[in-house]
């Protein structure tokens, strides 16, 4: 991978599209996340952040998971677009699940008592950083993947599928695989009215 | 700037020693903001990021009116620390200040009320990706950065100063400058009870 960061930053984008026959090794991929862990910063240095990344049966396991906690709720003649959903997210090669260590947050929170209020937002904005960087490494190395958010459907279960502590909630799920359709144009706003420069 | 993605990811680190005289224009200085806001993520591409980037006059009031806010509340005794910072800022080039506009998670609410709770915290993510961007631009570019949080100590008198919209959430301060010193090693726990790769 030879994309420099700026290259990098301007290619990411969603896939949705996405299929199993990836050119990447499984090592690849956790050096991939790893590497995202490792560097990502967290507020006192608190490396709150945990990632579970499934692959193969795992993955697929998961979107049959969130499709049967997703049909109790959402009314059976509105589900096809549901399903529809499910099928693409499976149709990828593996899922990273995005934790904050709650356990973590709680103790900078008892130690540090003037950020108290803080500590979870500071938690949210580094899982964002770390999200990012994961997404942004999987696109340079050639892969697509989205970022989902079926956390309070499926946190509970997904805990008691892969023995998770309790303490770990869940922020964010990120189907990727390889890419199998050009991505739309991306509508950006003007700059103007987003960035100033004073002085 | 010609690190890799990886590379970028590697050598991004808080800075606190920063000097004024750095060796990038202040056009490039906003292409950097610009292009971090122009290409990170938001939720449903909301685009709810703004940045201010404050240099020369600008950046030294800033810093004189965190200390004078915060003079008002640490006690003199313990002043002299909280000093240091202010000056340890101030000696920086700039600082870019990171909000998130209220008025379009306000609006995100009310427009898709079943996501009501999340977008707040997809905002923080949001920003979080932001800040990581901006900062690993800066660093990649040979300038020094850290992240800091006067956010409720600060926020309203800075809405006075630059005269900028009251739904403008205040959310970190980025001062940067020349970097002066090596930074220490940093502390890296343990990836194995952080990251499992499953199936």
């Amino acid at each position: 991978m030879n994309k420099s960061f700026n290259e990098a930053v301007e290619a990411r984008r969603s896939h949705y599209a996405i299929g199993k026959e990836i050119a990447l090794s499984d090592d690849a991929l956790r050096d991939i996340v790893e590497h995202a862990v490792k560097f990502v910063p967290s507020a006192f240095n608190s490396q709150s952040s945990r990632v579970v990344v499934l692959l193969n049966d795992e993955h697929d396991s998961l979107w049959e998971l969130t499709r049967e906690n997703l049909r109790k709720i959402v009314p059976e003649e509105a589900f096809g677009p549901t399903n529809d959903k499910m099928n693409a997210f499976k149709s990828g090669y593996g899922t990273v699940l995005f934790f904050e260590d709650q356990a973590i947050v709680e103790g900078l929170q008892a130690q540090f008592g003037l950020y108290k209020d803080n500590f979870p937002v500071w938690s949210q904005q580094s899982s964002g950083m770390l999200q990012y960087v994961v997404w942004t490494g999987l696109d340079a190395e050639g892969l697509g993947a989205s970022l989902q958010h079926y956390n309070e459907v499926i946190e509970n279960d997904v805990k008691k599928a892969w023995s998770l502590p309790e303490k770990w909630k869940l922020i964010a799920q990120m189907p990727f695989g390889k890419p199998l359709a050009a991505v739309n144009e991306k509508d950006f706003g003007p700059l103007e009215a987003r960035v100033k420069v004073l002085g």
